[in-house]
């Protein structure tokens, strides 16, 4: 691999970045939310989208029908050089309610100025659909320049990353000849701050799950039947503050176990980063860190599980007053989960602890939204120096292993069902929005992402 | 007071019966629905109506502008006796949707057979065109048999009741030397059974609140920020959840300041009533009574206040699953009061509990919804023998003092602002269906319930 070819491929890159900004902008302006039915048609566009701009650039390509949203699956085989790497990221974006707290429309992109800033803004613009068109601009890059990729390069990508990703297992498990790769990559992490490229190597684990508490057959008149009849708004909030003890710790039995203390390697690095508590919190509105009171805000949010209520209703919810005891209650409520937490023994005992909360004459029904468990990444995988060494180049800065809050299930099933290393590299910024109203991706995160996306291939090549 | 004139009274109450009931169909068929703006026409027509029918048995009638719908006043001056009563009814009705669920026309009132009994159909019929019309037929036959009432009567009868009743109070306090009497009577109740009459003695009053907690200045995503970030949720349901404790008793304190035991005598007659819990909980699905612990259940919805949630909402409350930490979480919170309990100290104990569970960087609103007291009748107003004695003349049955666990604003109103006691008097049954589609009133309610307060009347007037 000679520096004058990443040259040029860098220089086609900086060139070209409206041409990939209006890519881009055509596929978040796809309402490709993959929980609402009604958007089922829409996630279908954004595979065929992708195919289709994929086979324009020479990847075998196509949307693959699954039981849920398609699967979009693209090879290319210009390089016959090691290693092959397989690279993953979604096409479906969250739900945009309420509309009412977005400054603009949310699937009308643009780039605009925020803080003295470009950003690109729009539902899905940083998670996932800016993210993995980075990966795929740098690909046509190097094909554009040079005629082909540096290495082999396969693609997986999903529609249900949103949804609880039901059909991903299955797929990967049907196609697991097709899908095998030397080196897995995942692009829907973030970058440790604005200058400084991170590869995040401790994920949380999830585990969803939906209750509905039923009490009598009927709403009820409260002045009638109030005092004497079960509310079960009451039970519900007498099983969801009990899930926590006055010290932020989960109450299920055998929550904990499995979770082990920080190494003292990654616990000095991460004391070394400096994070600023006051400001990570002070960005939202808040300045008292919740949860378990012993523990520093970087390990909570990136090595410590939690219990956390999602979502809750019952009763009358309208504009005004009704005095109704309600006949159901619900709640979403899901599970971080760390290292080597059991995501089915955690449902368990989460499912025994609201049938012990139960009264007689009441009923509950559980409602399971997918489980996956942690990953904490060995940090000596070959292809790692390579990638990390690419990172600082393109930044100029050294390369933070970092952990990460949020779940990307489909980590633990390229190592279960692939059987290949995962390496997480993405260029998000923690202040995107990403599921929140205004969600946005900076424009240097985008151009940035994609110079090196561009220098990782070629580090590989020269490593493989 | 003779006792042929009241055997003349009633017997021409019987004879008159068929023509009751036209007049009472007249009423009925008027559409007077108080919350539908497009039955405004209707309302005014029923005001009228009555207006014309008072005044032609010799009230001074009118139907009077308020900011909302007419109130009708009616004077009769004929006795110039003691005691001086005024009546309270309303004349404006419920709407009647869902339609489709009527088994006739709900504005074409008829009588008709019902499990073996005559009753009378139509919305109104019981809630409370029927309950009102038992009292003017009863001063109409006084009227036509004996030239005159035997007592003097007022009567203030209103068109808001089923939307907010927000003209009453106004129209009180601007017209209270008109309206100043020794005695109320309210009609919208009902009797202990079909076969026991009941005065109502007991009611409870409402405060009504609702709470927004606020947390973060955004919806947040539960990956990146759980753990570390508060969740209004959880702060909302440890608010709830901590406002009873594992007795069923509230924990606000002073909140049963002012909650007096039963009376011994109301508790032995409560007992005699051999309520049947267990009927009156499994008819709507229930078998395990809630709420305070060491309570029967009648006492519980009579006679012992409650704090009841009544809706709650916070975070991602649709189909599928958002992981999301909401920047808000709400609820709405009843009171339900008895006896000398103080709404404004509830709302002011509830609003410093709150207050006092909410972290420092987390912020809540409070919605007041309304709020009343309960009222508890002492039961040695001298017009209580009397129109027991009636009651019990009437029906061949010991009277009961009953309790009501439902808010009637209007009797407060009539202790505060006019200084008069007040009865509560109505022949109403539980399955009457007030509310719902297929209202009735009973054929017997109606005819007892005339002959009763024939009898009421000539009663108060040997006693003044």
């Amino acid at each position: 691999m000679s520096d004058d070819r990443l040259d040029a491929v860098l220089a086609y890159i900086d060139g070209e970045l409206p041409e990939s900004l209006s890519r881009l902008f055509a596929l978040l302006g796809i309402e490709s939310i993959s929980t609402d039915p009604a958007h089922a048609g829409d996630v279908a566009a954004a595979a065929d989208w992708l195919a289709a701009d994929l086979s324009s650039i020479g990847f075998e390509a196509s949307a693959r029908e699954t039981d849920g949203h398609p699967m979009v699956v693209a090879h290319d085989r210009s390089a016959a050089g090691c290693p092959h790497v397989l690279f993953y990221g979604h096409y479906d974006v969250q739900p945009v309610d309420p509309l009412s707290l977005w400054s603009r429309a949310p699937f009308a992109p643009a780039v605009i100025e925020e803080d003295g800033r470009k950003v690109i803004f729009g539902r899905g613009a940083s998670d996932d659909k800016g993210q993995l068109m980075t990966f795929v601009e740098a690909c046509r890059a190097w094909k554009t320049v040079t005629g082909s990729l540096p290495i082999r390069v396969s693609m997986m990508l999903e529609g249900e990353e949103e949804s609880g990703s039901k059909s991903l297992e299955p797929f990967m498990k049907a196609n697991r000849d097709e899908l095998a790769a030397d080196l897995a990559f995942i692009c829907d992490t973030d970058m440790w701050d604005r200058e400084t490229p991170a590869i995040t190597t401790m994920l949380r684990g999830l585990v969803g799950e939906e209750i509905v508490v039923t009490a009598a057959s009927r709403d009820l008149h409260s002045g009638m039947y109030g005092g004497a009849a079960r509310n079960p708004i009451h039970v519900l909030v007498d099983i969801l503050d009990g899930l926590r003890d006055e010290t932020g710790r989960v109450t299920l039995p055998g929550f904990y176990d499995g979770v082990g203390e920080l190494p003292a390697e990654i616990a000095e690095q991460w004391k070394a980063l400096g994070f600023d508590e006051k400001a990570f919190l002070g960005a939202v509105g808040l300045s008292v860190p919740a949860g378990e009171v012993d523990r520093a805000v970087l390990e909570k949010i990136w090595a410590r599980p939690t219990a956390e209520v999602n979502g809750i209703t019952g009763g009358y919810t309208g504009d005004g007053f009704k005095t109704v005891i309600p006949a159901k209650a619900s709640a979403k409520i899901s599970f971080r989960l760390v290292d080597r937490q059991d995501p089915d023994a955690i449902r368990d005992a989460f499912r025994t602890y609201v049938r012990s909360k139960i009264p007689a004459d009441c009923s509950v029904e559980f409602i399971p939204h997918g489980g996956s468990p942690g990953l904490r990444l060995s940090t000596d995988i070959p292809a790692l120096k390579a990638t990390r060494g690419a990172l600082e180049a393109e930044w100029g800065r050294p390369c933070v292993f970092q952990g990460s809050g949020g779940s990307i299930p489909v980590a633990g099933s390229f190592r279960e069902i692939l059987g290949t290393d995962v390496l997480m590299v993405g260029f998000a910024q923690d202040d995107d929005r990403i599921h929140s109203p205004n969600e946005k991706y900076d424009l240097a995160s985008f151009h940035g992402g994609i110079r090196s996306w561009a220098r990782i291939l070629g580090a590989l090549a020269e490593k493989g």
